[in-house]
């Protein structure tokens, strides 16, 4: 191991992206920078031109942007000198899928697709392949594939495939001039070291590749691509490299962009959650890493492959070479808590926490921390964006019951928090049930700076939380990669032992709340089969919104 | 018919009392007083002593506070010589009881009792009685009592023997010395003219008292009374009269307090909700009058008993003499509006209310009216405040389905406002399922000022409404029953055709969105009977509430 080494990890989320200067000896950052894409997130218009509702595009050069303006910034900022960098690694929000000529030029650059929103990035959240998602399960399920098993029996409308099955009838000219449609990660890599080098993993939980290959062509044109090979062509690259690998080395053109040297190692691609394990020092067996945001991720590896009934997707070599990944996920988590806080807090509430100087989420957590379990009287489902695990079922609404006149805001906060914390509850029991231990949790994520979640979470998943021990593990984690792409460590398992990160604080379940929740995660459950799997109400009430919003 | 008598009716409401001064030509109220009680209601503490959960009380005095001032600065804002008032009438809140000494003395007056919660009046809200309501029932079931179907197979926590059997478990000094247990509209009568008359159609509705007796001693007993000859004399006066009666003359004190003259008639006291039907001149079999306020009260008379399942009561001569009366309820309505507006309502809302000069409850109804039915994607179930018809569950709780991260006020607000209406067409069909006719409704109650829920009503119960043409039609009723008690009508049926009031608005129901409402109100019937009928969620979550409230 070289002492003094340093690497680049890049985080690319939703809204901006961040380069962090970290020591290879121990994980620490030493500097880093943030760069907002000057496009943000294409919802509304393009170009003054209404975009239909589930849309979500980015602006590909945006990426570029935060290479060239991050990277130096810093390394500037932590006194590095470039020349001591020997290795840059990166993450970015998965399925996020850019259609690009052969040479790699994203569409929307051309001329005349600019304005053609099929001709841009289709960011993770774009839900416009919902028609698209439902004919591949169908014709996966009518052929037997089976790869089915491996994505939990269903598919999100969030994969790479549906997506460019709804470019294909959505706009059949983007879609026959798309040489690659290729995930966000891969193509930064891309252009980084001019080589079209995919990542293996990212393929196998995006683009249903299983087994070292992708779907076959015949499945693809049961499920209503005008050509299976031509599909397929644009859904891989000649160069499949697993986590942990070299993509590459840095190109005269990456060194110009980035300030880097050219020749250092660039890692292969990864997913922005992913790369939190690694980060967590989490990425053994049986070590799940769940990162608590606006939505929640669930990673685990394992030493064989189980079928996990809802999960996101099954791959191996998916976290780390050498075991199976497995993803789960909740779609709605601190998305619904700034709804609830934004929407639904009167005006006292604010004033109580201006006057306090803190924000709501303190306010209200602070005034639900004192409640013993059950007080409230309330149980919630966590379903406000839809179940992504156990259920993958968009379609799927939230609900609040118990509320009585004597209902106050942190009452139906803590519910809320509490019904996240079920929901991350039925995900674990169901990798258990299914064979995947979870020996430990490490909780990373925005929310982890929630005292009072932690806790709830704690005392309802019943074991204790450890926490990961960097602010920014997505590129601490991005970094440890690079560091094995530079060959400082043999693989991501012995990179991660060393640059890996705990806090200090372990969130120790309390045996009386442990208690108190085995009840109301009992009710909880039974509604949650009862409105997930055999009620049909929250779908006929969506019909009922869509043809009276058509209306 | 005399021209130009006049008489005098006064409302007792939960917080003040009003007396008004009326027209028998054509039931115009020329004059008004509105006199708030001192007390009002004592919900936490009395003397500084904690209140247990579950408590309302109220001070007789009170009551003699609104006769001593509402009633000559009322006839002196109408300009009428006390002299030409032929007869007074009133009603009050119903199962509201007042436990005094022989003579009628409030045992809270006495030196000695003074600070004891049980001593004090028991407002009908209070709900103190709940052990004692299920010994009740279960007593009735046991023994086959006859009575129970008419009030729907089970009683309510709100009644004045739970009440009276809630004292005497709870202080039996205070039980021992109470010599009469009396509905406070029979009370305040009592104190104006001196005898202790009670109203046989209170006393049905609320004492149980049917076909012309109370139940039996054996049954009380069987229900856990100490002795049931001694609970029936304190239930119980040797004069019981029907509605439209004289219950006696004003006394000398009477007069004394009232400023009116001795010897002028009093009609025997009545249920605030039910004087309603006279003064919306909807008395007749097959008019049932919906009071739409804090909560709803329905009220329709027919010619024969029908067996209602979930009604609050039926009696004979119950509303009008000569036919049996029916009522209903819904046990939270503006309550439901009001904690919403009060708790879930954001800052931006308020300032957008105070921006345009109105309440939030006409800033969101004003939102929520351009919507199409359904487009909100909710249903909610109005039970915050437990339901008291079809099902008879003060244990239940609120319900709202279908919230996503999009989900705005207004969109709620109309959800809890169309809750409220499917449960009152829930009540509606019941009746017309027994067999009670319903052939028009005629609205009343603060509500009805609203026209954006009254369109949604009239859409929900795909029936046009009928408004009462009072904003004061207590007082309005109770000055019909005064008429007739002074013999300027033969009848009651006679007084509300001449005196009752219709407002020149018929809410029509609109086609669409009658056709519209059909399947959400299906999506409302089969969450209303799963968890009202089927699952015991609710009461699992109010149990651990309980137990963790005093864990």
């Amino acid at each position: 191991m070289e002492d003094k080494s340093y690497v680049i990890g890049i985080d690319f989320g939703t809204l901006s992206g961040r380069a962090s200067v970290i020591r290879t000896a121990d994980g620490a950052e030493l500097g880093a920078h943030v760069v907002d894409y000057p496009h943000g997130v294409l919802e509304s218009d393009l170009d003054g031109v209404r975009l239909p509702p589930d849309t979500a595009l980015q602006v590909p050069a945006d990426y570029l942007r935060v290479l060239a303006d991050a990277v130096p910034r810093a390394l500037a900022g932590a006194g590095v000198d470039p020349g001591s960098v020997v290795g840059l690694g990166l993450d970015v929000t998965s399925a996020t899928v850019i259609p690009t000529t052969s040479d790699g030029t994203p569409l929307c650059e051309l001329g005349d697709l600019a304005g053609r929103p099929h001709a841009y990035a289709k960011l993770w959240k774009h839900h416009g392949a919902h028609a698209q998602t439902r004919r591949l399960v169908d014709a996966a399920q009518q052929r037997g594939e089976p790869w089915l098993a491996r994505y939990g029996g269903t598919l999100s409308v969030e994969l790479a495939v549906p997506k460019l099955l709804e470019v294909a009838e959505a706009d059949p000219e983007v879609y026959a001039r798309t040489a690659h449609f290729v995930e966000a990660l891969d193509w930064i890599v891309w252009q980084l070291t001019g080589e079209h080098v995919r990542s293996a993993a990212a393929a196998g939980y995006k683009s249903l590749r299983q087994d070292g290959a992708h779907p076959s062509a015949e499945f693809l044109e049961a499920a209503g691509f005008p050509s299976g090979p031509e599909a397929l062509a644009k859904l891989t690259a000649s160069t499949m490299a697993p986590l942990g690998a070299r993509a590459g080395v840095l190109s005269a053109r990456g060194a110009e962009l980035t300030g880097l040297t050219s020749g250092i190692a660039v890692a292969v691609g990864n997913i922005d959650a992913h790369v939190t394990a690694p980060a967590a020092a989490a990425v053994e067996p049986g070590q799940l890493t769940m990162i608590l945001g606006t939505s929640t991720c669930f990673i685990v590896s394992a030493e064989e492959f189980h079928e996990v009934p809802g999960m996101f997707g099954a791959v191996d070599g998916g976290i780390v070479a050498g075991l199976w990944g497995y993803e789960a996920g909740q779609s709605g988590v601190g998305d619904i808590f700034a709804w609830f806080v934004e929407t639904c807090v009167p005006p006292e509430y604010h004033e109580r926490a201006r006057a306090q100087g803190i924000g709501l989420h303190d306010l209200l957590s602070g005034l639900a921390a004192d409640q013993a379990v059950g007080a409230h009287g309330l149980i919630a489902l966590d379903w406000h964006n839809g179940n992504r695990s156990v259920l993958v079922d968009p379609r799927l609404s939230g609900l609040v019951l118990g509320q009585t006149l004597a209902t106050r805001p942190e009452d139906t906060y803590r519910a809320l928090v509490e019904a996240t914390a079920f929901g991350a509850r039925t995900i674990v029991e169901s990798f258990e049930r299914a064979g995947v231990a979870v020996t430990e949790i490490v909780a990373a994520g925005g929310l982890i700076r929630n005292r009072f979640l932690m806790q709830v979470y704690a005392d309802v998943l019943g074991r204790p939380l450890a926490v990961v021990g960097s602010s920014q593990a997505g590129a601490l984690g991005s970094g440890i990669h690079a560091a094995v792409a530079a060959g400082v460590f043999p693989d991501v398992r012995a990179a991660a032992a060393v640059m890996g990160r705990r806090a200090d604080q372990v969130f120790t379940p309390d045996p009386a709340s442990v208690t108190a929740y085995e009840a109301l995660f009992a009710l909880y459950t039974r509604l949650h089969d009862a409105f997930g799997r055999e009620q049909t109400i929250m779908h006929e009430l969506k019909d009922l919104r869509d043809a009276a919003s058509k209306g």
